[in-house]
């Protein structure tokens, strides 16, 4: 998921800050919620999880671990898997003088949903840090479009010269922020690249870009840096928690690092000053290839697509079976977007079955058992059509459709106009946790997950684009407003991609799953096994340790509404 | 559509083979029988379809016209395009001769759906032509599989060298045929093209290996000829009209066919002579790449993927609406595999709307309209991720998985049980047209020929890819037991995109066209206009003129049923 993941109040228990000891590698364990099974709790589930698990298998040793000359690195286990992670904070932008040596000007091109926080988080960061005069953030967008207005009134403008034409920015920056929509980066990128400087620094947000450049057959030109951060969160959200940090310790959106190629032997300390002037507390440490595939295929899957999908498919279930039809709605939607999320952003997945009665346990194993084959098959589906490129090429072909096929509503089926009646009646505290449903929805989160781990994603990125962003981020809207305020308010690419697999969830899970419960097959003990001492739940136990101190509610007001164009879609307009 | 298009038994009005002149081009229209509209109605449909029609439609010139030195080729006009096509019949073989100048040895390779059947009707052929001294027919298998015995069987032995090691027989052929199945050809192509002779013919029966070696970035080698010649129907069908056509006059199953390369200057002699060898009644022309990408789009649109889609959206409306499931599954399945089916096959599609009464063609209307772009929308997204290779990647993708992840049953839900009931007392002339139905439904097969019209195929490729496989040779398999008894007997590529794209046409339809009908929008007269104006009526209604004399009942015993692996399967072990 890529700039929608805006974080949302939950009260989250035992999840302060972890004490974490800086330097000491292979024995850092964060200290763990009380919730939560502890990170030592190792187990041998991501080695059988199921047949031709292990043959997949190929975490590259170290991927998630870095160092840095400029700022100090602390390392931390997540389920026995070393990543290094950069703490952040105010009192890290006296470091920035030396992090962003030789970068005079800092272009930000795109005014989007990162543009515009990601430019004033840094400028406000360089003036904290008293670099004013030696560092200028310079906005490049497209005169007389709206976008150069709302510029000039967040104070960049041309008299002071920190606002020009998009390839005049283009050519003048030593670190140029490349953050117009992933449409937009398509088409413009050779002209965007040959404007730039010897030696200066591309930033990406997204590794989108990377993923297009290889179906084109084409490389970075080789003497520039290409370096990555991607705030785990809507620019919205980056720049109001980064305002909220100047009291709050803590507060801001966590991040994703990559350095992609280093031609001056500076891009790491380039790209980790620049995500501590956008305020992440925690900033991880990626590839460009490994983000744009786990961002793009786990937007597919449980996160926005799946879940989709499943709650379609066990709306049909329930109603069929002699439900209401409102109560099938309780039963699908709003079980998983209200307790089941709560609790498994609380306590995690496990938690939520350790919690049903006898019969709630027997119901979500059997569901669970018969979902979780069908739904690693569209999982495995989804990742080798992301890395093989072809879900970047069918983006960009779809994009280029816009005029002609515009994307439809999702939400004005019968379904989720029952949903309307049902939300404007809820009361919270009565939504049940449907054991079926659960068991259904954690065997998609499962498979989901183990997806990525078997193609060798490290456990910081996989909790993000398989849980954390799930119950933390999207599912929140669905449960504010339906299904399109939760996809729609996302990318192009993240809503073509969930309209494209959704309705394939759906069907397999009806075609293979539900027809093997009704058929009375049992629970498989192994899968019960595998799940039950799985090592995503230590992991994702750390990773909650790590989330920023301070929430942001989601709006239900009009503004950000279903259906609405993102304002991504306005930086493609206002760049392309 | 690849190998799965058993003829029909259907009775036909008014087709009698047209009456063609030879060599008069340009005003050469077929006698059209009493109830298709007169291919000279031609209209203005196809320049004003739907906004931006125009900018996309390129058709190329004398794209379907070809010449030859050995054969005479007839011309005819498919709603004002011209098109050659060659007469076969056993009245040619005595021009075989000419045809396969300096082709001594015809390798067939794999032993699936078309190898035992093209084998055996191009020995026979060749024997009538008393050509048996000097062309041999050879076997190409792996010894010690069954398809070796199968072989034997079938009269070719290593004793009189007509069977061999495949790549001795690739080694040796002059013209090689192979007829190995998708996936194994994109993983022995390399091997193959390495051992054939400088100056040899490949010839295959679909042109999947182009987009695989595209995809790959690399091109056959320059010093052979590359043709296609593809049955539009599968193998046993293939060699039981041959069979018929020793006494049956025009018996046998139309072909395609195409010269990619031609390094010898015969290439398209020799295309010719395998087609009239194999008894093809009729053979058109047409390229490998649009033969591949109009035959897997045609595939996952009208012909498989979308009817699924389709039925499985109309009978949750229906039930929705308060019909019984019976009612619900005759008004969508048996409704568009009964009446509707037979009629477009007798009379085309808009025999079908004028056959309604007032309130049925309104009813109609309204559902083609609000159909009719939704389903243009998944078609597009269909056909261009066809042409720029992401489908056929997909595939040979998921061909790998298959050791894990087999694809699962697709007829096992409650509404294909519901079928089962259905069909078991039928009564056929019972059947009622519901108007709704062959409203989306025609909508969907507009959209499918439609897409393909926009991306410059021709009438006699689009009439077949779109309307008449689905009606003459896949709905009559749903017809008979179900829709996994019809998209389970085709190949790999076929059933992966049925379950690929199926689910999309019917969310699609269920979020757009349906929402549109229940609030009420009424009918879009320029669509309705365009429709029955279109230039597919006539096109189609002298396509109708070139089919065979002779059709296959559709086999409801077991030795094909559902689910079945295809016998292209087992070409794949044999030959992997």
């Amino acid at each position: 998921m890529k700039s929608a993941a805006m974080k949302v109040s939950k009260p989250r228990a035992a999840q302060a800050m972890a004490g974490l000891r800086k330097g000491t590698p292979h024995h850092l364990v964060a200290r763990v919620g009380a919730n939560f099974p502890s990170s030592g709790q190792r187990t041998r589930a991501e080695r059988s999880m199921t047949t031709g698990t292990v043959a997949t298998m190929a975490v590259a040793e170290g991927a998630g671990t870095f160092t840095s000359e400029v700022f100090d690195v602390e390392n931390v286990s997540l389920a026995g898997c070393e990543e290094s992670i950069l703490r952040g904070g105010r009192d890290k932008f006296g470091l920035l003088k030396d992090a962003f040596e030789g970068v005079k000007t800092i272009g930000v091109v795109g005014w989007g949903s990162q543009g515009p926080a990601q430019a004033q988080n840094i400028r406000d960061s360089i003036e904290a840090a008293g670099l004013s005069g030696d560092i200028s953030v310079k906005i490049g967008l497209r005169k007389g479009r709206p976008s150069w207005e709302e510029a000039v009134e967040c104070g960049f403008t041309e008299q002071d010269g920190t606002l020009g034409e998009v390839f005049d920015v283009v050519a003048e920056s030593d670190l140029l922020l490349l953050l117009i929509s992933d449409g937009a980066q398509a088409s413009l990128y050779p002209r965007v690249l040959a404007a730039m400087k010897p030696g200066s620094t591309l930033g990406l947000s997204h590794g989108f870009l990377l993923g297009v450049m290889k179906n084109d057959g084409v490389d970075f030109r080789e003497d520039i840096n290409v370096v990555l951060v991607a705030p785990k969160g809507m620019g919205p959200s980056v720049r109001r928690l980064y305002e909220q940090g100047k009291e709050v310790n803590g507060a801001g959106i966590n991040a994703s690092f990559a350095v992609h190629q280093d031609y001056t032997g500076r891009a790491t300390e380039v790209a980790l000053g620049w995500s501590i002037a956008l305020g992440s507390p925690f900033t991880f440490r990626t590839t460009l290839e490994s983000e744009y595939k786990s961002d793009i295929y786990g937007e597919r899957c449980v996160i926005l697509g799946a879940v989709h999908g499943i709650v379609e498919s066990l709306f049909r279930r329930y109603e069929a079976q002699g439900m209401s039809e409102e109560d099938a709605f309780v039963n699908s939607v709003e079980s998983i977007t209200g307790p089941i999320n709560s609790i498994i952003s609380k306590k995690g997945m496990k938690a939520l079955y350790e919690g049903l009665d006898a019969e709630g346990k027997e119901t979500f194993m059997k569901a669970y058992s018969a979902a979780f084959k069908p739904s690693m098959d569209i999982c495995y589906e989804i990742y080798e059509d992301v890395a093989c490129g072809n879900e970047i090429k069918s983006v960009v072909n779809a994009t280029n459709r816009f005029d002609r096929f515009p994307m439809g509503k999702i939400d004005q089926t019968r379904m989720w106009k029952i949903g309307d009646k049902v939300r404007a009646k809820r009361v919270e505290s009565e939504i049940p946790i449907n054991p079926f449903t659960a068991g259904v929805y954690v065997a998609n989160m499962m498979a989901t997950l183990q997806t990525l781990r078997e193609k060798g994603h490290q456990w910081s990125e996989i909790c993000n684009e398989s849980i954390i962003e799930a119950v933390d981020s999207l599912n929140p809207y669905m449960h504010a407003r339906g299904v399109a305020f939760m996809v729609d308010n996302c990318s192009f690419t993240a809503r073509l991609g969930s309209r494209k697999w959704g309705p394939r969830f759906d069907y397999i899970l009806d075609q293979q799953a539900y027809v093997a419960v009704d058929n009375g097959q049992q629970v498989d003990e192994e899968l019960k096994t595998e799940f039950l001492n799985h090592d995503v739940h230590a992991a994702l136990a750390v990773c909650s340790e790590l989330r920023p101190s301070v929430d942001i509610s989601v709006s239900t007001g009009e503004a950000v509404g279903a259906g609405k164009a993102r304002t991504e879609y306005k930086s493609s307009k206002a760049n392309a």
